[in-house]
């Protein structure tokens, strides 16, 4: 039979480190059975039950310390009880040979103490995190913030400030980065190399670039970001900013992007942004499905590790020229999945696109018989096909259709797919033809009309007669095989010859696509200084003493912050302070 | 100016070849501009006004046919509704060298005429296509559905029909086919070989039947399934009666299942008939996010070209063994980036699947404490975090769940991360290793005195020690480099000694897992005849005259049925009728 004792201290602040220690002291004191040292937040006291370590008869608020012991007998219960105080107020040990210097106790002395830090590192509790941040951003120093429970509007407001001086912040709930070579919070130990990493996902990081050591490379920077930077609130300030100064690091040959699934229009922009890098970019959204495993500059990574073996056979791979293309992509379909297939290669980088066999609801068109900004239309879908053939066999309505976004003067491409085989129409390319040619000779005579210039592309000033301003490109995909009835040669000669850039798959006309529509770069942001991030690593830590230890080891120069909360963590009293300050 | 005319004849049955020739004949009178000829559906009225072919005062019913005419004068105008009559009842000329045949108008005289004939075409208007396929099915014949506007429960109640007889319904909207060398519906030309296809997409099985025809393999049997089979209401009953069938089949060497994204139970319930058929299975879930590129059997494209390249490289591949278990995983995690990739990979045969961290809505689990049925927990979450030091510093979070699962006898895996490197505790084995041998030693004791059998595996009645009965095997991934202060080495091999199979990446580690928990081969259904896939294909048409006329120009025997729906579709007379008939 076992007995449980318990003791609540109200309202003050305990280091996470301090309340492991007293209950693996505790744990140790004769007796003793098992015990618990926690702030008594909800989800704390659920784990206190889950471990029967609860009497229901125990009263404590979410800011009180709640010691809970259990032991074979009363007598060792209150003994442990009697014995906090003395453990809380143990000075715990420290590993750093650097201990017994002098310590600064706020983030300003600590500049004074080591002014080339360009870096803080903040672990301190959540509800403090977002101040620390923000003096160090006033400080004008990079922010590396490992803290959790950190409010959205804080990690916004925080963030814009930072893109305003240049300035990153990774995180918060940032698990990870390297930067020139030393490790900030958890991290393993990896050569120097050519691969950069943007990653909003702490262990996806560490996973990644671990395996790109153990296969033989190198890490140039790791940036990360925090789990939700990707999020539409957030808008992916540090990733963006991460990808830029990543871009001009000459050192960075390839890059590599981790995310959980961002929103689709962060995705969008964050894949605009990658593609404007000119360099090599590995991307893994976990859990997203890929667009292609390869759109110009870009390749995506369906697991971790295969993300960074690609990037390391990307390595060698060389820059890459773009031409853009500002005006809207219209789909006209008669197979579904090719509809299908063909958005979720489109969706990676034209937005926004619509649909009226969408993948997402926002891409839902409402009414499938008028186009909007980037659109695929599956004609074959059942809204089209009471009392009317398919669109393989009757062209009729493909063909109007095509007049209608033709007439569209915001239209720059018309897509389309040509299905051959058994039961499809006989001769599609030449009914579709001559209706291609048509609509063009019109559009480029409206062009000249208005004076249209003839703009040279971006591949040496080379001139492409279905490339010009104001004209309208038609590109096709045709399925079908030597055997088919159709003879499958002259159905692509007829395109062709109307001007049609012709593919046999769909992942082939995606990219082709993808290079005519990639954006051009665009920053509305301070660019990061390259240099800092050259430069031999000297950090302010404040928080977790183990982070501050691992950067010695590593060789870097570091201040540790003797940080204790305001008022000791008395929320009311620092309210107060706060007040008489201003 | 141009003027309008119109002509509404109520409801009555109008085949769609004969609508687009009428439009086509009055395209081609004298004076007429534009001509439309449509049910008057709400869609097909708002087609009609996009091409400003619908005044304002046309009132007439979804059921009746309605005629517009664009003229350039009032004459032209009428002339051309005065030649309506004429122009609908004009037979179209068929391109058959049969037209002159004696034609059945009922597809049990058209059984008589050719009763070798396994398979039925039905292409008619969706209100009357199930009820031509449940006359095919009574007669014992597979039905090729390609008729749309079919309602979901017939679907439901057709197939279930058919699963009790041992027959296939493809369909509805089924595009495609490839039987024994002769495509049904819209098909490419392809050669014959050892490739068999599961479509439940129409284009996106021609478009990978054709580019194994390119590649140079050939398809032995392509079965198409209706692109809703795979909804949970339906529950992908003729895919699974598709997979089973080209698992017996000798000719076919390797399979492709086709789909948009399945409902995530009924994709688990696939993938496992995936697993269970012994051969290499290509799987491309259309926009589905791949759980591995390679699982036991399986490999996950991630684009129709990609699985045509997939199959053919799988064509010399072995069959797989494989065990099974049927006990749950349980998944400690410290990386929250690991546990969701790892999710993403188990999702794809583990069900029903639980995390605090979920990747789709029903995959929540609302008590993170406690788990249920296969549950991955990510230990950094926030909710744990709340004054306590993260997992991958305090191992003692993790080391109470561990006990907790292991107190589960329905527990038959912990599946757990280590992560190295900078800022983690310094020997995390250390703690983790005791701890398991301590939890395996008291299991095999427990199954011991429960007299538990010690049971050999598949892999020739090897024994393997913790693969035994009752007792609970642990899986650990190991992120770390060479370099890492932790020693990789000695983390590894004391977890290894206390008995947990090690790997390094999460896909690895999935992997592993799948072929553990494998499912066991299970039919709820009668199989359909094999040999009837072998037989020189004969089938029966009813509905579009061009199916039929391809299946002959394929050298395929075939009857086509002079189809007339009920009363001459009128709707009120053939309930009547139907009535009677009671």
């Amino acid at each position: 039979m076992t007995v449980i004792k318990w003791n609540v201290r109200a309202g003050a602040y305990y280091d996470s480190v301090v309340l492991m220690q007293l209950q693996r002291g505790l744990l140790g004191l004769p007796g003793v059975v098992d015990a618990g040292a926690v702030m008594a937040t909800p989800a704390n006291r659920d784990l206190l039950a889950a471990n029967n370590l609860l009497p229901e008869s125990i009263t404590a608020n979410p800011d009180d310390l709640l010691i809970v012991i259990k032991a074979n007998d009363d007598a060792s219960a209150e003994a442990a009880i009697g014995q906090v105080d003395d453990l809380l107020t143990k000075r715990k040990s420290s590993n750093s040979p650097n201990s017994l210097e002098f310590r600064p106790r706020s983030l300003s002395a600590a500049v004074k103490q080591l002014p080339e830090a360009n870096w803080v590192l903040v672990s301190v509790p959540g509800r403090y995190a977002a101040g620390v941040a923000r003096e160090a951003l006033d400080l004008g120093k990079h922010v590396f913030l490992y803290s959790d429970n950190v409010l959205l509007e804080d990690e916004i407001a925080l963030k814009k400030i930072a893109r305003e001086k240049g300035l990153l912040v990774m995180g918060p709930d940032c698990g990870t980065a390297l930067i020139n070579g030393i490790g900030l919070g958890f991290a393993n130990r990896v050569r120097r190399g050519s691969i950069g990493v943007v990653g909003a996902s702490g262990t996806g990081t560490q996973a990644v670039t671990a395996q790109i050591h153990n296969l033989g490379a190198g890490i140039s920077h790791a940036i990360g970001t925090g789990g939700r930077d990707l999020k539409s609130d957030v808008g992916a300030i540090t990733a963006h900013q991460a990808l830029d100064v990543l871009a001009r690091d000459d050192e960075t040959r390839v890059i590599v992007l981790i995310s959980k699934p961002p929103s689709p229009e962060v995705a969008t922009q964050l894949i605009s942004a990658a593609q404007t890098t000119g360099k090599p970019v590995v991307i893994y959204f976990i859990g997203y499905p890929p667009p292609a495993r390869k759109i110009g500059n870009l390749k995506f990574a369906i697991s971790l590790s295969e993300a960074a073996e690609l990037s390391i056979r990307e390595v060698e791979n060389s820059r890459i020229l773009q031409s853009s293309n500002s005006r809207f992509v219209r789909g006209l379909f008669s197979g579904g999945t090719l509809a299908y297939e063909t958005m979720i290669g489109l969706q990676a980088f034209l937005s926004p696109l619509f649909s009226n066999s969408p993948i997402t609801h926002s891409q839902n068109l409402e009414d499938p018989l008028h186009s909007k900004f980037h659109t695929i239309i599956d004609l074959g879908d059942e809204f089209f096909m009471v009392g009317r053939l398919h669109p393989m066999i009757d062209n009729d309505l493909r063909i109007r259709r095509m007049k209608q976004e033709a007439a569209d003067a915001e239209v720059g491409m018309i897509l389309f797919d040509v299905v051959l085989g058994e039961g499809s129409h006989v001769n599609p390319a030449g009914e579709l033809a001559p209706v291609i040619k048509e609509i063009r000779g019109k559009r480029i005579g409206e062009s000249k009309s208005r004076g249209g210039r003839v703009a040279p592309n971006d591949f040496g000033g080379a001139y492409r007669d279905h490339n010009l301003d104001g004209d309208l490109e038609f590109v096709a995909m045709v399925i079908g095989t030597d055997d088919d009835p159709q003879n499958l040669q002259l159905q692509v000669s007829q395109l062709e010859e109307a001007g049609v850039t012709v593919f046999r798959t769909a992942a082939e006309a995606v990219e082709y696509i993808s290079l005519r529509f990639s954006a051009s770069k665009q920053n509305d942001f301070t660019p990061v200084n390259l240099e800092q991030l050259k430069q031999p690593l000297a950090a302010i830590n404040v928080g977790l003493e183990s982070f501050y230890d691992s950067l010695l080891s590593q060789g870097a120069q570091a201040v540790h912050v003797e940080w204790r909360p305001p008022a000791g963590g008395n929320e009311k009293l620092a309210a107060l302070l706060q007040k008489m300050r201003k």
